[in-house]
């Protein structure tokens, strides 16, 4: 179970290993500087997190709490998980291959290659480069990495909750998390553990959570809209799931309209360049989606920055 | 003079106002993250700061050390300075001038009329809009502002140094910094009061404090390069002089490619979107232009991000 010790073990783990990891930057404003009735609004500013997000944090850990063989780490993905791992694999000198879909744009296949990984381009989305790289996986006895939906990657990203505690001395009265397959959100709300208000952020157009919990459990749904390259998962994950039905209090969902005008806000009025995914927090507070108490402190994460900043003009 | 004693009531004097200035993140790395052999390297994200630049400390002390008339604040400024001064007024509700030249581009007007001012076009360069600038504010008796050569400015600037010093609980050995007309140079310098070695660097393009070093006294130089647009004084003004000569060790001068290579470094490595001028330092690290010693901790200053983020990609 991800609970708080598991996240103080995971801390502990990863502190092996000081010159990979980024303490990220906590920036504290009154909650006017951003247009918001409320007393504070934190901005952990985890996109400055190696590999542009968050998901370092689980990845390293992954590969650390496991015996890798030689065959390496594996992982099917397009995006910032695929990132991260092989950032990781870099640090600590291991094997990594990543699956793809022939989706996937070249910038971030020519990324991954720059980290070290061996990119295998495969399939026509990413269900299949998944169903590939599950066989690769048994052929060859790499350590699989997902996404999302493994206890070292929850219980990884559930460090920068503990990170945002001790920076502040406490935590604020309520955290707005992004939702994808259910990591992040799991990560931080076992860390939270009801001592604050965890909401759950999701766009109309990738409601894992939201829809979820309203059929009782996990559920496809389909996928699309401006954020669906990072939170496009089509189903929440087990873990995130477990974790979310204890201690999370709302999940909302976000147009992408409020989605854009936030990031976009981010970057004009703080110099913040961050991917939509990263700007749902804001967006909740900016469309009056999540309404705080005027003496309330707003947790936002602000969890990566890969995109292509050409995009924010 | 510009001493630690102005600076400290710099600090205080901007304490009054909490809700505008913000206590910009340090980000700390060790030297190996960003490929240097050193101990640490800190970045002052200053980027992050009211206006997207270091300059709303000296302008909003320039303000509040003032009685500002009824007819505001004047300024001639297209860049960091005119926005930060627009930005500080309106947060004191005062009445705020900003001359611009006609080559100024649209975007940065529209952005100066967006927090208030009112922005006159006149002149085909820079230094008639000056002109005309201290015509009006000689008519009108509006304070003037200047974007680097007046005490406040110089010791608003400085409080940045102050900031960093009380967010590391020390200073670093050395630090990097960008000089265009010498005002951040001369507050971070009057703070370190020799306690650090200060190093100077500059655009080749934009030598102004290396060429008055080369005649022993200000000179003008000609204007041009990669980072004109924030460090293109043409004569290091009478205060930044005053103070390097006493405490800045070396000024560099760095090409634009190197400029470049590292702002893009800061956006590929860091998620870092910064203009060109608040790269230099990083520049000079990775050209090898500055070679710490291995045990040392370099600061470094990102001092703005007034630019277009498509030009990183």
């Amino acid at each position: 179970m991800i609970d708080r010790a598991a996240i103080s073990q995971a801390r502990q783990r990863l502190s092996a290993l000081p010159q990979f990891l980024r303490t990220t930057p906590l920036l504290r404003l009154p909650g006017k500087a951003l247009g918001v009735e409320c007393r504070e609004v934190w901005l952990k500013l985890e996109h400055l997190q190696v590999g542009g997000s968050f998901k370092a944090r689980g990845m390293l850990y992954r590969l650390l709490a496991n015996t890798v063989p030689a065959s390496g780490v594996i992982i099917a993905s397009g995006g910032n998980a695929g990132i991260a791992v092989a950032a990781a694999a870099q640090a600590l000198g291991v094997r990594c291959e990543v699956f793809v879909p022939e989706v996937s744009p070249e910038v971030k296949r020519a990324r991954l290659r720059a980290l070290g990984a061996e990119v295998v381009v495969t399939g026509a989305a990413y269900a299949q480069a998944y169903e590939a790289c599950v066989a690769r996986q048994q052929a060859t006895g790499a350590l699989q990495a997902h996404a999302y939906d493994q206890p070292e990657v929850v219980a990884g990203a559930g460090t920068l909750a503990l990170e945002m505690e001790e920076q502040a001395g406490h935590l604020p009265d309520s955290l707005l998390v992004s939702v994808g397959g259910g990591g992040l959100i799991g990560g931080v709300a076992a860390w939270v553990d009801s001592r604050a208000r965890v909401i759950a952020l999701e766009p109309e157009g990738a409601p894992t959570l939201h829809a979820a919990r309203a059929a009782g459990q996990p559920v496809d749904v389909s996928v699309g809209g401006i954020a669906a390259d990072s939170l496009g998962a089509k189903r929440i994950g087990t873990i995130g799931w477990e974790v979310s039905q204890r201690h999370v209090h709302d999940a909302l969902l976000l147009s992408d309209d409020a989605i854009r005008a936030a990031q976009q806000w981010l970057w004009r009025e703080l110099k913040l360049a961050v991917e939509p995914a990263a700007a749902l927090g804001l967006a909740a507070l900016q469309s009056g989606a999540y309404q705080p108490q005027p003496q309330e402190t707003v947790g936002l994460i602000l969890c990566g920055a890969n995109f292509d900043p050409a995009s924010l003009v």
